[in-house]
């Protein structure tokens, strides 16, 4: 049984992660099955009274991807009084992984705190299933499975958040190799944003940012022109992280 | 004695509303007085059970200002485990503002919404404190109070997140006249952002972002040059709240 030492937790309070992979061009988003349910959920937990919301947020993101130090934001609490249907507890609870007092937390009313992670998801060797869940996998955005409770708000929303995120702070280390191709950086954006966007207008934007270095190298092997070798300039990276990007008031 | 119904509430959880006030150019900020403290403190609240947490926030805007209907955005859930000290839950109580349990109640751990809103302060006649408070007074930004908690913080946080908002959605609907100048929305601007802004550079962006609409007309009795009148098309207004404003990707 999953006996929760009950008086340890914050009552009613929540916290799910949106944990998008980028890999090869292409962005997925991690999904947990719940045990005897068809329905898939965003990874997510309770929070400790000893804990920051934010540490809570982070355990979890280490503990269904092994990955600690990954760029994690809160997007939005998510506090609608209907949101935290009971359906998922009756059915863990028919099933034995829930006791009496287990389920009555459960019942309670839930507000939860919605993250979102960006990572390299070929550096997530195994991404592990929680207690509550029998399956831990990907999934293409285009071809998602039925989600529980209002999951797939949540995921509309912080894939939002996401997107206007590329507008005022860089993304891009931790997801492209050190060196990169122009190309390959305007490739991550179009799979964030779901849409082309013109090669000219992008690289002159993204070089107006200031957080590119040329590296004065080429790739080599294409069919085309041989493109130019990039790599970030950490410290004007980290500065616009902190003081948006170049085209803010 | 506050006896409030505790059975209503939902557990460690509160919103607090940083509203902002402009009038003439300026920008002031709406705080409590705590009954028997010198320390000032957002206007906050707890939360229904049975309420979502965006009409909390609703509420407690409209009970200390009597507005309704105004621009009021979720900026951030504040979740550090130390955040929620005690201080000023004693000095209630020994005061007689709180009787043993709702003491207890108020020396659980809170996470807090943080809100924020925007309001022509001249349209709140008499800002009204609540049953804990012994005054509501607007502060202007530069000359604040001592602030209980992490108000502080909120308070910080909130001007962060209205100036960003200035780079992806408009502002200025129901805080400027219906007829304005473009050095009048430019003080808006300047009064949020807290520096100068170059005239030519505000006109020419704020005239690409496609919300604004010259009447034809000029103000008249200045002493320079009579500057044409504005008003903002409100269809391509709602939409820049919808979607962004041009400068997206």
């Amino acid at each position: 049984m999953a006996k929760l030492p009950l008086a340890d937790w914050h009552p009613g309070l929540s916290v799910d992660c949106v944990i998008f992979g980028f890999h090869n061009g292409a962005l997925k988003v991690l999904l947990l099955q719940m045990q005897g349910m068809d329905k898939w959920a965003l990874p997510g937990g309770f929070v400790r009274k000893a804990e920051d919301v934010d540490e809570a947020a982070v355990r979890v993101l280490e503990e269904r991807t092994g990955l600690k130090e990954i760029f994690l934001e809160q997007y939005r609490l998510f506090g609608q009084a209907g949101r935290s249907t009971t359906e998922h507890a009756r059915v863990l609870h028919q099933n034995g992984w829930l006791d009496e007092e287990d389920l009555a937390w459960f019942q309670q009313r839930f507000v939860s705190a919605g993250y979102y992670a960006l990572v390299e998801y070929s550096k997530v060797s195994a991404p592990r299933a929680d207690y509550f869940s029998s399956a831990c996998e990907w999934w293409p955005l285009e071809r998602l499975p039925d989600l529980m409770l209002d999951h797939s708000s949540l995921l509309d929303a912080a894939l939002a958040a996401l997107r206007l995120h590329l507008n005022h702070k860089p993304v891009g280390l931790s997801l492209l190799p050190e060196q990169f191709t122009m190309p390959e950086l305007q490739q991550l954006y179009e799979a964030i944003l779901g849409k082309s966007l013109d090669r000219r207008n992008f690289q002159r934007r993204m070089l107006g940012y200031g957080i590119l270095c040329r590296t004065g190298e080429r790739r080599r092997g294409g069919a085309h022109k041989a493109p130019w070798l990039y790599e970030f300039e950490e410290e004007a990276y980290e500065q616009a992280l902190q003081s948006g990007l170049g085209s803010t008031w």
